[in-house]
């Protein structure tokens, strides 16, 4: 990390406002200035600690928060076509006769490239900078990535039946390592990893064998795990355990291991999980709409486990808006359990952002605004009346503030967005075009 | 009511988009026309039936959904100022040793005044047309609200205690009257009512007396009830019976009483409530965050009892966006009983709606969008990217839009928001001036 002299010509230079660093000892800097330059944080302190720093383009964010971009870890973008298809359906309905039949009809690389795309500006709009994808056609995905600017961990799936892009999974190994071999260290915006779609769709061997091509290239796996009571029953039925102690007895879990809902986890689980460092992605909103269970989040946080946050796909949402996952995830577990102080405003923000950031293992790059990373923030606009007073920013953030009160967004020290405006994504002619795909959806299905 | 003859001039003619009409058959509209004029909806029909109706103003709602403005059934505008200055804390730590001391220091006539016009600001911003609030200097809420053009019951409240706009509790049934005097058929916009606070903090004789009085003027009366558990023991304790026994009793309940909150609610006093046709205003967000409980809303609604959606005081929640409530309303219930086909969108944007119109006794006026009815709606922009695609109008309203997404607002027929811009209240100068009482309260208040 080389720390820049002060009078160096910056690429970029955010001026003013309230900074909500997120760094370790929780810094807030008050009329803030950040120097970016090579996409890299330069400087991060307050204003006039030295003259004259030029800058290519300034952001005054004065009467802002100032704030790392939101790190969404868990989501299936291209499922945005299939947004309010079908809802209020039991999670096996809703799957089998919606939403499957839905993917096999209309899911093709077009798709998935439009969606990417359209998900992308809904992200950047509502201040996300960092996903962690998985769906079809990942490469698809990546490349929508590269093009808007976006950072990602799109992740190659894998089941144990033939899908769309993969009629074979007899080749399932190859797959993964011709996929990380095209990703890997391509683009400073895309780290590839590998994503097992579950414990019940997945055998053992699919769970084993795609670990070891992730554990050997040093890069994140990911399973659904826990999301119903059902799924817990058929593993506990299938293999005589629950689905936590499955993995643990596959050897599957290690500190690079993300397992994505957990809601029916026991205490043995996450004692398990506590030990071997496993993340945690967690996915309120979906999982309350599927009424699929509310995972035990205060207590995993109590045993030291890391853990993020995610909206899962449009499809079960029923947006991509990390706001709004803030505001239930901070409030959802104080109902539950009766305890207004779990959840609190900081503990929530840090879980969209460095949290996040560490459960996909990219804190080193982002998920904090400090000298070294790698200029991922975004600034929020306070001059609404929703927003007056604003006596504590983490509050603010979390209670209050919404996707649309983001005004620019940076990413890996580009500006994408400014004052509410796209700069890598043509929007009008993206909605126009997937208006298109949209109607012919809606004219070859049922939607409920 | 009146019909109108086509070719009439109207005062206002809101043209294309989709129309929620939210009427007893749930009639959706494909390419709407909706003339008004007085005030009042004069047509709801596909456009082209008529040729050439004029229109002093024309709203083009294309490739937008219109419906009628959402319904808050209970808040405290007032109390935006103390939004985020207490969070994450038990219910009577943060209301005895926050809110309450708080509000001892800094509560007058003119932080009413400013504080009703921010929260008016917000609500109007965010969709909201009509609301129903108890606060102090009550007077001075209901000034706002023909100040700003908004609709709304604004609630005298009682208490056995001396407050700071009413030192005298002896006086309750005087200033109740007079109260009702002085806003009884003075305007359309605004309906007076009376809330006695809680059974926990007002007498029998307080509750009889002051029902007596709004009884005697066909008012709503309103009383918070069964919040928390705490308060279910200690009316448990001095009267021997539940709350909702308790105020059958002293016979309140019936179809003019509406009790706020009710989360404890035994199947008793649900069955009660059905009888007696007394309403319920629901506040998802406002009792998960104080950790207060979660209401059994969907036994209420089998029971047939009217149930609508309110925010609760920004102290609480920490917004007015009746967005984010219905969002949180229809998946908190799914979560808790495990069960996803409860509280569907429809039924969810119907309590926003009509059926919180119903709970005002306001559904004669407003709520949904028929001929005869006064002119209350907005226009929800769908040109976003999460509102591509919109399959399921009830599902867009209610999971993915938000309140940043209302373009335009109309109350009593007229325009009070257009293009986002707010046309009855000078946001510039209401921000400077809230941000001037915001600084005051902060310097001398500990936050938390």
């Amino acid at each position: 990390m080389k720390a820049a002299p002060s009078g160096d010509r910056m690429d970029l230079l955010i001026q003013g406002g309230l900074c909500l660093t997120l760094n370790a000892r929780g810094d807030l800097i008050e009329n803030c200035e950040i120097g970016v330059s090579g996409g890299e944080i330069r400087f991060v302190r307050p204003a006039g600690s030295s003259e004259g720093t030029a800058a290519k383009e300034v952001l005054s964010a004065a009467g802002c928060l100032v704030m790392p971009g939101l790190v969404n870890t868990h989501t299936h973008l291209p499922m945005v076509f299939f947004r309010g298809l079908a809802d209020d359906l039991p999670l096996m309905d809703w799957l089998r006769n919606y939403i499957f039949p839905a993917e096999n009809r209309h899911v093709n690389r077009e798709l998935v490239r439009t969606g990417s795309l359209l998900a992308m500006a809904e992200m950047i709009l509502s201040g996300t900078t960092t996903f962690c994808d998985g769906y079809f056609y990942e490469s698809t995905v990546a490349e929508a990535a590269l093009e808007t600017g976006m950072r990602g961990i799109p992740c190659q799936g894998f089941i144990d039946f033939p899908t769309m892009d993969n009629p074979d999974p007899t080749r399932n190994v190859m797959i993964a390592e011709n996929y990380v071999k095209k990703w890997l260290g391509r683009s400073p915006l895309v780290t590839p990893a590998l994503f097992c779609h579950a414990p019940y769709t997945c055998s053992p061997e699919t769970l084993r064998s795609i670990k070891a091509v992730a554990r050997e290239a040093g890069l994140l796996f990911l399973t659904h795990l826990s999301e119903t009571r059902e799924e817990v029953e058929t593993i506990q039925r299938q293999f005589g355990r629950t689905p936590g102690r499955h993995l643990e007895d596959l050897e599957v879990l290690d500190e690079k291991t993300l397992a994505v809902h957990c809601n029916w986890l026991d205490d043995e689980e996450i004692q398990i999980f506590a030990d071997r460092g496993t993340k945690v992605s967690h996915n309120p909103e979906s999982s309350l709409k599927l009424a699929a269970g509310i995972a035990p989040v205060p207590k995993m946080l109590r045993e030291g486990i890391t853990v993020g946050l995610g909206t899962d796909g449009s499809a079960s949402n029923n947006d991509l808006d990390l706001f709004g996952e803030m505001d239930t995830a901070a409030k959802i577990h104080k109902g539950v359990s009766l305890d207004p102080t779990v959840m609190d405003a900081e503990t929530v923000l840090r879980m969209a952002t460095i949290e996040g950031a560490k459960a996909l293992g990219l804190d080193g790059l982002v998920g904090s605004l400090e000298t070294g990373k790698r200029a991922d923030l975004i600034i929020v606009d306070l001059h609404r009346p929703h927003h007056v007073p604003c006596y504590n920013p983490y509050s603010q953030v979390v209670y209050a503030a919404r996707g649309a009160d983001v005004r620019d967004a940076v990413i890996d020290g580009k500006v994408v967005m400014k004052d509410r405006l796209l700069r890598t994504i043509d929007l009008p002619r993206l909605l126009e075009e997937a208006a298109k795909t949209a109607s012919s959806i809606a004219s070859r299905t049922d939607s409920r």
